[in-house]
């Protein structure tokens, strides 16, 4: 496999206009709300089998509607000449991805990266409870952007993950800080805690692959189109 | 907090024919693959103000029809008296559940477990790769699967991960062995692979808390309801 098969499209400067962005993210935003919603209905639902095929018409003309012209593949890194970097398709953190909780990062002026976040009942694992593969997603979101916000962002290297206790569904807080560089290899520790207690403790070493370093480069020199 | 704040509720046998099981997978499993449609054309569409608004409107339909008479809260884990086990809300496997992917587990008469499954443009994390969190919500999954199926079911205790290359977005393949166990811990080691390559690496140490033991247990001695 080659090593990025396609970062022309995939991490572009699309020249959008801040004011174009702010628009899309009102027109999106709510529609992925909206998809949260019956993600949560479609495990708590005791609807019947006519109930059910009367919500799948519904399901299927929204469906016709947004196809009618659509991209396909990922959403990629989008960023525009402000400097504004859009990653809307992410797992974790995607304004457009009904996949992420979301987790909306804070990062405050001495590093520290954190966020106060909601897993509804579609992240449990145990009966009850968060999956633990659930709570790895969010601190490798969080232990990333701490990298990336040191100065020093990668891609994931080691991710290790230790479960202190069991991690409730509702509301949690992840918080990550950098712990130092070596090279191209940015070590990062954070927890998941839940009214005051960690939960979910991590360590990772995030690294800059070669095309992520160029690509970053290009996006700060090259002129705008 | 407390180790386990409502197993009744959560790890309970709800005395479902498996014919009444098989009907409800029938009804319920086609509206989940509806919305992992709708979640990548949440990601996809370039619909303008107006067709969102549109497509809104029939998704507010849905949730009105399936929010009719529906449940509060996770699924938990359900099972009957034919020791068919549910966990139909889980965030990696969940038949109801459209943040999963979802993996089929395949147990081969070694041990072995794997899935050959897809990730469609809503686990992205870098441009056009698979987050790093998805991969490892895949492996505590699949590692802690194998740990099950070899007796000694648990909850993540420790989970390693290691990214040896980006790993692609699309057709993917995850296995896990057991290392070993030891008391009430299970040694599990794993991968994710593309095209044959491997892409990451984990290692999972799974360990039955009590309330898990009582409650498989219990489900195990209790007479039927």
């Amino acid at each position: 496999m080659t090593d990025s098969p396609d970062i022309h499209s995939l991490y572009v400067n699309d020249g959008l206009s801040d004011d174009e962005i702010a628009r899309q993210a009102a027109r999106y935003e709510p529609l992925t709300q909206d998809l949260r919603d019956l993600i949560l209905l479609g495990i708590q639902t005791r609807a019947d089998d006519a109930d059910v095929t009367e919500a799948r018409g519904h399901l299927a003309a929204a469906r016709e509607i947004l196809a009618r012209d659509k991209e396909s593949g990922p959403f990629g890194t989008r960023f525009n000449d402000s400097g504004s970097f859009r990653t809307w398709g992410n797992a974790a953190i995607g304004l457009r991805n009904a996949v992420a909780p979301p987790l909306d990062l804070q990062v405050d002026p001495d590093g520290r990266v954190w966020a106060d976040f909601h897993l509804h009942a579609g992240y449990e694992g145990p009966a009850g409870y968060t999956h633990g593969g659930v709570s790895a997603l969010v601190l490798d979101q969080v232990l990333g952007d701490t990298a990336r916000h040191a100065g020093a962002p990668g891609m994931t290297g080691t991710l290790t993950v230790r479960y202190r206790r069991p991690t409730p569904l509702g509301d949690l807080r992840a918080e990550a800080r950098l712990d130092r560089v070596e090279g191209a290899k940015a070590f990062v520790t954070g927890f998941i805690s839940c009214a005051g207690e960690v939960c979910v403790e991590a360590e990772g070493v995030f690294i800059a692959p070669r095309w992520m370093r160029e690509a970053r480069a290009a996006a700060v020199s090259e002129p705008s189109s």
